[in-house]
């Protein structure tokens, strides 16, 4: 063991994370198992950080894949037509798009959520030809300067080495904690006041439920409130549902529920099924006005993540298969109020909807204590928010109940030895 | 075919650009072959713009692949530690870096060439303090918006609807035509002279090839004087290798003749091996000093791309190796300049070096015209430059000789063509 | 008269704004008094929007100067040392700092209050190492470009041509009509969380009266836990008195009733005394750590200004002088609170304080229209806010009380025309 | 003397520069004499680095100016129509513009040279649409930050505090010392090709002789060349004429001998006559399409330097004069050929032309040390160049032959003197 990780902290740079806190050689998966290289079997409730709602290496996926790869099916194909290509567009549309009576161009830019999102900022400017992004306290949209700059965490920006402008931070909904008069009136405010030092932009950009910045989530009336203001403004509204997005939180769109008809949607992480580098910026028809080229990238269209897509969407063909994500929710919902009613020095507040739920402790480097007391259980679990201060659970979203019951098991242990050596002592 | 295509017309975005050249939905492809859904075979003289420098689905890598998939390897695993990377780092080190007494910290950014351009950008201006980047004229590093700031092109800057600060625009190699004294000289004194404005930066970004840029090919001498400013002003200097590197040039790093030791190299593209999304930034050991997860993303570790990548580092363990490219290159070298002597009307200079070479026309159009007259002998071959005044030979770089004449054929056929229709006319 | 103001209209730039609300040529001016071309005499209640705080032409000041220039005393002399400007330090000391145990040092950035304030923002950066600096909306500082970004009417800023970046706007004191927690605790919540997308400024700077932006006037609790929170924060408290200082509002300095000590303290306007250009930068030696010539400008000591300065600093040597504005203050105060009670339909709320106050009238276009009937009165008053909303009184603060009666007396004769005009209409 | 000057040493920032290059307390001056408290009289060879053109206190001004002051004449009237600024631009018209046939309409920025600056960038953004702005290596245009984003001296860029963006460094006539192909084609390349990363500007800024920039004097037929690619690419053409206008360098605009017409001119220093703050921005009638208020400033208009200036332009009038400038400038010229040529030693070359010329020496710390014996002999001068390499005369342009002698006579012993000491040790 110790030798297979020598190579990493010999050759990788500083800047890996995850390895340091599950540190093990991992070489197989299936579903939400995952084993490393002694043998060692853990659950996995991370699920990638949401690239695998379906589990590690699905079956249906893994035998077109297969088949495809056998076949000399095209791999790469930079951005030119392919029969994979036009499976997936078809069955989006069919799929997802139709039936929710959304019309949509779709867009791929790199493969990445990063990308996606620099994708619809910069349309959202082309067609306003304005210049500022209203984000929102606590968001996060990635990593290259563009998505950078809409992106909260303090560390993460000073990371860019430049200052990082055209953009306005906004207090997401609960930001300010005795919320008597909600968030969104300050944004209104500025908005009417023509001397508030704040331009109209041309869009915000939000994620329904903020899976880093600590398993925020939005309400639907607030939500619903914002495309309003958006309307009243002529502002664009785009999504980043990049995590919580694709079943994530229960539909398929974690937005659903608000009834909103967003104009810019950034998807990536599940949205090829299987774990490989896919993303889509779904954009309104009328809003589709790219030069040819103006936004390009290398690995735009993979084709491999193309057939694995195909099958996962297949999954929401099944009437039933929403119903199935919000019942297991359900079940984490109440392990969770029952965690907290039952160990009252955890001081835990549930956090989040949808398979996308943690607890945030009160008890300074408590979740963290818990994730790692987790791993001891054999159960890979990551940790939120500014101070890592949520939990946060991610099973797959088809995860089956005994294996769902079984890692709930495993976090009340984590909770439990946490207590014992953590708020004790 | 009207109806593939339709489809791609009614759904995909106006951004897409390839296939409005290559009007064909493609479906199987191997080595330099590559087949549209109506059977049609066509020559690949494009390998994804230098993502597929061992052609497509090249039967090592495939079975690897396949086995891998079968077998339920782990296909996503953020940056946690997998045996799929473990043998990456391994073969790198091993096979590349090791013989070219080459020491380098590796970091896994997202998959893409923009995200390992920002992940470089980053890092120097952490690790300097500064925040000035020079770039050079016709450079071109990516999408986003930090890599796009250091890109040359005035249509890709504009989309990105901010202006691009943060960044110096330095003449590259023969940037200025009548070059008695070269472009380094404006540079240096830039640096020299304290009132000049300039800033010292924290790092130079250069393609010693710049592929979108024209096929220019900076000299070795020009290089190497280039490394040594930067030693003297303490400057870092940053090889974006994206599109020369992994061989394209007939070496593995296209700076190899140079002789020169960069700072930070980016690779992306063919790093893979299969054309499947992965990028890798080398870093100096004594800059590597990110805080654990400073740049991170959801697919920075593409394990099915470790598995080819692997494959594809062992052609270069054969010592025989690169002397096949070089030889491939010169075939194509000495065709181009017989082009340029039997077909004065072309208006034709050869640009580029390896097996990144074109044909820079001064008649306007000719060279697109070459590139759609190349479409209908079945060879696939992209134009490059601001005005795409060349047309560029991107075969892959275990080509087989036969083929590559079949390719030179068609493209003088092409040539015919384009001096009957278009000259003439 | 409509010859000479022709050459104004053919020759002056459109950018040209107060000779179109007072469409006079005037020529001479004594006190509160200021006389037209045609022989008409005007009460001044705009003060030169606060940089004649002593009247016109006061006559001591008036002796002194032309003394000084007849005796051939320095006019010009860069930042050299002269007599007139070590009286006039001298005398800042003596009179102004040491009576309220002060301790600055003075810098005379150019003579202009944008000059002032720029040079502020600069030293707080360079002394915090921080880039973003926090400013109030409705905050009006100035209009070159580093003054302007801390500006907040939106038609100021556009006028910039150019992002302004590096500030943050938060809301002032009153920001938020329903104001039930108030509008620092927002600010506080954007600095307690590390995801807020707002870095912890170099400074923020403040006007305790907003001038331009409505005579908006903070409470003093306010502002003392505004430094409160800069304490605790490390972040630098400028206070831009460029309009509410030199006893504008009761006492020299706008802020002396909140008992804080600011970093830094901008003054200009009246400053001079006579209304020839000069300003100050106050700055705690501790801070006065500039490189020579880091920040100058040619006429950065103003020698016939220093003359008059000193003269009119000697006003504050009477222990009596502030109460003499208090008590005027009152009676504008009374003057105002019965106007709004007499006449409702102009649907008044007084704004400001001391000698800086007025009506904000919620019928839209009534105070310009006040303004302009008051004109045909001959009083000369200045609107304010983002839409004009408030017309102010900036009477002299050293005006008789028979002219501040009969200044009182126009106004509301206007008012009353205004309502005949305008709201029965 | 020391207790005097201690009062500056105790109370002004350290920011001051002047001061302490010439350590005395300045109290009366008149034409090219100035004395100090203690005495002792010096010839001002500096004038006001370019504000004080017709020397100190000059006798007509002085006589209308106490006039104005005990007539209760307006001293402050932001930009309200007033006698003194009719009487100004009757006579900037009748004697200026009119005789040269030039049509501009005159705008009144804050009364320094920065401001001009700004208010011409800004209007350059607002008027192209465009937000960059091309400034020229070692070009010195203020210290606010839009200003000093065009300034190159290191230094002072870096003491803004933030990146200075918006804006790119070309090189000066002359910058490339071996100048074979001259450095607009430089500029031009960059405009040309569409690769460069440098977009075409709003405008470009430029100073003829730059003052602080080291008394770089650009060729007639380079100024007339910039002019020609501007009007190509609809560049508007800026001339900075603060330091180098009126009547510096022998004729009222610095660039007449070239044949330009600017589209923007920015005034400041010498125009108010008499050292008093002024400045003025001339605009083509085409480009003046500023809202009201769009810029604006307390001390736009400031009446007694208008009368000043009033009677300066009266200089204009008389035919002679220009005449009498050059024939000055020729005796400097000739004077300084003959330094350079008896002092080798000196390694000495004339920079600059009219009476803005001075002597680089390429002796390490020489014309520093030149300039501190000239104060030794009572004569006070000024280095320039971003290693302060060039001792510059600046005499009053209306100076006698007689003390124009003198002066001369005393920077030979100063010369003189600097080789004893400096180069022989």
């Amino acid at each position: 063991m110790e030798d297979r990780l020598a190579i990493i902290h010999d050759m990788e740079s500083s800047v890996r994370s995850y390895v340091r806190s599950f540190p093990a050689v991992f070489t197989k998966a299936k579903g939400c198992r995952i084993w490393d290289e002694e043998g060692a079997e853990y659950l996995d409730f991370f699920s990638g950080a949401g690239a695998l709602n379906y589990g590690h290496n699905d079956d249906n996926m893994k035998k077109k894949l297969v088949e495809y790869i056998k076949d000399d099916g095209i791999t790469h194909s930079l951005d030119m037509a392919s029969t994979a290509k036009v499976a997936f567009l078809e069955t989006l549309r069919d799929v997802i798009l139709k039936p929710r009576h959304m019309d949509y161009k779709v867009m791929f830019p790199g493969p990445t959520g990063t990308n996606t999102v620099e994708s619809a900022l910069k349309l959202a400017r082309k067609m306003t030809g304005r210049t500022e992004i209203v984000s929102f306290t606590n968001g996060f949209h990635g990593m290259t300067v563009g998505a950078l700059s809409v992106t909260g965490n303090s560390m993460k920006r000073r990371g860019a080495g430049i200052p990082l402008n055209h953009t306005v931070t906004m207090p997401y909904d609960d930001f300010m904690e005795e919320d008597t008069h909600d968030s969104l009136h300050y944004f209104e405010r500025f908005l009417q006041d023509n001397g508030s030092g704040v331009a109209v932009p041309a869009a915000v950009i939000l994620e329904t439920v903020q899976g880093e910045g600590g398993i925020n989530a939005a309400r639907m009336s607030w939500i619903k409130r914002l495309e309003e203001i958006c309307r009243e403004w002529g502002i664009l509204m785009i999504i980043d549902d990049v995590q919580a997005g694709v079943g994530r939180t229960g539909t398929f769109f974690s937005f659903e529920p608000a009834g909103i008809s967003p104009d810019i949607i950034c998807l990536s992480k599940s949205i090829g099924g299987y774990g490989m580098p896919l993303a889509v910026t779904l954009i309104k028809p009328e809003l589709d006005d790219w030069i040819p080229g103006e936004h390009n990238g290398t690995f735009r269209g993979n084709n491999p993540a193309f057939i694995t897509a195909v099958e996962s969407l297949k999954y929401w063909a099944d009437p039933d298969f929403e119903a199935s994500i919000q019942r297991k929710a359900a079940v984490v919902e109440d392990f969770l109020n029952e965690m907290i009613a039952k160990y009252p020095d955890m001081k835990g507040r549930r956090k989040g909807r949808g398979l996308m739920q943690g607890i945030a402790s009160d008890v300074e480097g408590f979740s963290e204590k818990v994730a790692e007391h987790a791993f001891e259980h054999k159960l890979i679990m990551e940790t939120a928010g500014g101070s890592d201060e949520v939990f946060k659970l991610f099973p797959p979203i088809n995860i089956s109940d005994e294996d769902l019951r079984e890692g709930l098991t495993r976090i009340e242990k984590s909770i439990q030895d946490t207590l014992k050596s953590h708020v004790s002592s």
